[in-house]
């Protein structure tokens, strides 16, 4: 141990031995380069964000959230309790919500006929998607003396107690189980992990007849006691901004009773190479993967030359963190683009269908996550050109040294920590709703 | 003293003088022993609870609580402030959350045509019942010249002034004063500690024959001018998730006016032993018996070896507080056991009456709160293994030094802190909340 | 100077010259005294207050200010804002609040039919007096080319630009100007001082005469546009627990436009000596006079004994403030009790005046805040008996050591903090309410 | 350098190395004309501004934010979604706000019996102007497969892309656009940056002929898909306090679909010299000008003296910056006065038309805040005369010492501060509104 110390220090800093000036002048050489790779890559990330997403998911919450159901101001998506206001929500603010009558005196549009715009400017794609899960019955164990009372017992969702045998009317796509597809994805809800498959039906192109399917479906009981969770799925494209907004409302009926909605709106940019400025970002993303590739080539050289004493410096592990997040991010940015494009034919192939744009929205969102972390870690990284820094390495070093004890510190801390996050959710877990889940007690 | 100090050190802690190797193994060992034993009490004690218990309180709590009475848009049961509120209430939001009926098409369930069950899921158990404490005329002084203007003074609640004379219609037991039951708990309301008797009567089966009797009460003035409190009480069982929700709704009408009203949801798991999982808990109870008997056995022999040596350490006072709780929690589990098929009989065998679930309720949810800070300290106790860390111990030396003086400082702390919660009981305690009881000031 | 120090140690505390023992034992003697006379300070500041105050205001509030005009949901008494909702809140909130029938079936009390019990149990005492304030014509300078536009001109409240003049239909006291009692207090409004005479009017003893007398005063324009401030003034007794509750609702009507309400609600106990609790504070005031006694022939001898040195220790100068409040409390104590019995009096012989409980009210409130301040320097005075301990002495000697240097950071701190009030008023003050006066931006 | 710091202390301070004696001397007395100075400013800056100011914002903001839409309770134009929203607010509380009756029975205004008076007392100056600005259509690039489904594409708002085409009936000044007038400014929304120019019409001096108007307007449908902001200006005039309100009401129809409205309030007082305190106040601001020349001659002479070395004393920057804020407030005091007689005299040759108070009521509040910043860099500069207190030297001296590890640790604190922003905006930046922004991270 106390030998090798010198050779690492001999192997991974040898810059440190050589004469100052040198030193500096290739540490400045090094930075230069490092701050256009900074700067491509922040010009490529803003680019793919940008203030319309925050303002076009504020007005579809509003919209679908915040409208009160017919004839009570109080009740709206987020505050309804029962299944016969979930029925009216889906027959009053989602149907005003989804279609909409053209712009007044816009005659120019004959060709989309059908085409529902939301708020005149957001083109609904497809038909929205609903999509329930049910459970079997017997699927939780009564207390015997209780067995009289009740024969029906609907545990809570989980997959191996799906119920997927057709039930009610039977002549529909609505009442028959449909396995999900390949891609989708399970979804967490509030009270559960719920699979992708399940009854599932479509809305027609028009108000009138979806009022009257979603009537007929009332009226024979669609929503049993088996229903766990229901699924309302609908994606729009906004022209003007180039924006997808894929929501998803779910509503879940729970074994105890009553409903827990929940919502999730994305706002995306799937489509890249629109205007003029997406072709610049187009040439920035180009640079981008030189400079990978660059970084690539640098970090096998210095691997090759330092064997395992590379993997003792720090520095070194951020480059591989950042190196790795680059790369799966031109990945996934290729394989994007290529499944949005066959996402697109088929939707203008035929526009009766449900087109999933939830699974590439989910993704995307990831993507823009990663690559967020991504310039982050990249700004840290700034400082390893610039550490020579008298104050810094002084504090790092005061650190190193006392490593053990706060460690130690650390482990008591977070002992103590763990008992009182559980002590609260044991104590105010029922009653509180920070307290409500263990991951809560933990943030607390 | 200075003679005693090596006598405690070589008695108490007699492996400080053993070799470290042998040490550091033995402790191992009982570390190793104590981390299986606190996996199975948490493996307990989460089995006690789940988030069903926060969802359940939260759907009845919006049930019963946020519903409007009719016709009024801004008055829940929170809101409500004056008699005929109340009465509104009774008649309205409460008969509609109580009595439900059933599933459509839902034949399957002949058996029970009399039960109502909750949102469809939860089986109301026998029926509600409703209890008001009275208190007698002339229970206060008037001011001598006031007595012209009035005869009539009901002062505060208290046990003494209780009126247990029959009054109004007196055909009925609402009208006639009931004892106790044995074992029912006194009532900490908003402003008063309220007795376990008073004039009771249950609500009939049925919504109609309920608010007839509902209305027959209000029109005959059943709430008079010595009225003081009302309880409404009810339980229901969820069968799918194995709960109990044990409600009680308070309504105060103190003597200077109005009505202030609060409540109480208790979802608590009486019936322990239904599914699988739970019998698996079943056998983590045994072995957490087999290890509370190996517990009180080593502290047995240690204190008998070490005589009253063994109270001057610290860590003994925390081994007898966690086996007094353990043995504590293990004979309350039996009981509760034993009074739960004892009333689960009573009921089956006539659903027309109240179950008093109230008393088991509350008790449940003080041995929650028990066994919760009993696993606390078994989290701190941990430390006794590894407490040989350096930093701590010269920490705890540190303190240990300055105690008098942080006493000192503790006590001056005390006083100041006193008078200044005095001072904002006695300023601001009539115009704020957060200052109108003399231990709210402590806490701010 | 430096001669002058050992002379006043030798002076103020001989006692650390003495033997150290002798010390102790009279320093004891002297706490044990203190704390009696401490307990007996809080059992009569603690008998003079009590938890039903703060619910006696909530009750009333919310019945005057939180219920609704008529016909609108969301307007009540202090989220209104025009004069007709302001003759609407007069004519709905308030006479319904005020005028209550009597308790069904309630023939015992013949005595008092024209008497209303608020909520039942809080009777109106006398009848409630609405008052205004009004404003001459031409008090603000207009800019010269907008007079062809407007030739009234009504300025902000000032004393001296108050109307006096008799107006309207001059048939009835509320036209005509009353000079103010000479004992009624001028009132701190939202935006003003306001002085205490005014156009007067009682409301009749009846719901429906003083609903006539309201339309009829809106109907002939009682508020003109020269009005500046409206006060509705009422006062109830609960024979219950004892208490007066003293309500004033203002309305300003600043020269802006718009109305300004704000409130007072004071609940206070007048009457002291009714139960026995009673008689037992007042034993405890009978010892807390001879305490004061005690105290004050105790600080003469020893001002005598060490004339100008006296002055020199802090400790004296809290002996003489505590001195002085207490005998202030006993003057006030003394005053009350007369004050009310002759109100009480008038109000007795005849109950279609309108009572002015508020300046009692006021006063009382008053006292009862010196008291609470007298109780807490009573605390800190606590201080003086147990000084000796020795952390204590280290930190004030050395906080004495760096006066020169902390008073000068103080006046800096000061200079920088009232530049930053001062701007935040400046640049903020006229959009936001938390800066929109320089007291306010003061405690930012 | 070394050589120069001798210099500089000698010539910028000689007074360190005077007597003592004589240096405090000349010192008080250069703090007592600056405290002269400070009052004087003071006076004057506090003359300025005044609690109605921030009354009348918040009446008027009540008055047209707060009132509900017609029918709808919990609408107003703080909470409006769509366009319909916003013709139900311009035809209901808008004109219901700007248009009020004469006071009643108030015979002795016939001067002015078209001037509707706002709450009675705030004179509405000329007529509301309602102005919009467009964009042309095929202003933004729609992805070539989607180009089928609609032929229309307005994109953001951007001044090269506005529509000045006349649109619609062509018959009226509301169709055609009006370039801005010289002085206007532009508009920053809340997601734009708005042209002075647009599609202006005022509002006729009646209600019922502006309501008739409106719905003309709505039925012609004067708001169009290429629309992205209205404007509602309008000014009113409080005699009573001689305070202007000069109200922007902005909506902005943003790409994405709904409406985002805005609000400005700005009460100022623009006529200065009108009452005998104002007078006063006249003078001061002449005693002001003085002492701003004296301070002007004083810094030039010692600007000559010093030369290049007075450049290096951070004292004389602030100096400087001081002079430079009071030059530009007196010069803006003349302008304002002169333009305030300019608008009021075409106001009162003909009150049809609106008055643009926008522009002087935007450039009083910037000078309000000014001068603001003005009086509190004069607050500090105050510590320019008492700086040789000890503490506050050797406070300065330790600050400059380690002055290069404080910039070190600022410029790392920014990188990681700055890093963390932008994850935080690219993260939640679509969902969360605090984020929305990066500027709002930066203050997060």
């Amino acid at each position: 141990m106390f030998l090798e110390i010198p050779h690492v220090i001999g192997s991974v800093r040898p810059r440190i031995t050589q004469s100052r000036e040198l030193e500096m002048k290739a540490s400045f050489q090094e930075l230069l380069i490092y701050i256009i790779y900074l700067t491509d890559l922040c010009i490529i990330t803003f680019g793919m964000v940008s203030t319309d997403m925050y303002y076009l998911n504020k007005v579809m919450l509003k919209l679908f959230l915040k409208t009160p159901l017919p004839g009570v101001e109080n009740i709206d998506f987020t505050t309804m309790g029962s299944i016969s206001d979930f029925w009216q929500f889906l027959e009053g603010p989602l149907l005003d919500g989804l279609f909409w009558k053209p712009w007044p005196n816009d005659n120019s549009t004959s060709l989309h006929r059908n085409s529902s715009y939301i708020y005149y400017e957001n083109l609904l794609l497809g038909v929205p998607q609903i999509r329930q899960l049910r459970i079997r019955n017997n699927t939780c164990s009564i207390y015997p003396p209780f067995r009289a009372f009740t024969k029906l017992c609907y545990g809570k969702y989980s997959y191996k107690y799906e119920d997927r045998e057709s039930f009610g009317l039977k002549n529909d796509s609505a009442w028959h189980y449909s396995r999900p597809t390949s891609l989708s994805l399970w979804h967490w809800g509030s009270i559960g992990l719920y699979s992708s498959g399940g009854f599932r039906f479509t809305l027609p192109k028009t108000k009138e007849k979806s009022l009257e399917k979603l009537i007929f479906l009332e009226d024979n009981n669609w929503i049993t006691k088996g229903t766990r969770v229901v699924f309302i799925d609908f994606s729009m494209y906004n022209a003007n901004v180039n924006l997808f907004c894929i929501v998803r409302l779910t509503v879940e009926f729970p074994a105890i009773g009553g409903i827990i909605p929940s919502w999730r709106f994305r706002s995306v940019k799937l489509l890249r190479y629109v205007t003029y400025f997406d072709y610049f970002l187009a040439s920035c993303e180009v640079i981008f993967c030189l400079f990978v590739l660059t970084f690539f080539i640098q970090e096998m050289s210095q691997m090759k030359r330092l064997k395992i004493n590379y993997f003792k410096d720090g520095w070194n592990w951020l480059d591989m963190l950042l190196l790795l997040l680059n790369v799966v991010a031109i990945v996934f940015n290729a394989y994007r683009t290529v499944e949005v494009s066959r996402l697109m034919e088929n939707l203008l192939s035929n526009s009766d269908v449900y087109p999933d744009f939830y699974f590439l929205g989910y993704w995307q969102s990831r993507y823009n996550n990663m690559i967020s972390v991504n310039i982050f870690f990249a700004w840290i990284k700034i400082f390893k050109f610039i550490s020579f820094n008298k104050t810094m390495t002084q504090l790092s070093s005061t650190l190193a040294r006392c490593a053990k004890d706060i460690i130690g510190f650390a482990i008591m801390f977070f002992i103590i920590f763990f008992a009182y996050a559980q002590l609260g959710y044991l104590v105010f877990g029922s009653q509180v709703n920070e307290f409500s889940t263990f991951q809560n007690c933990m943030y607390e």
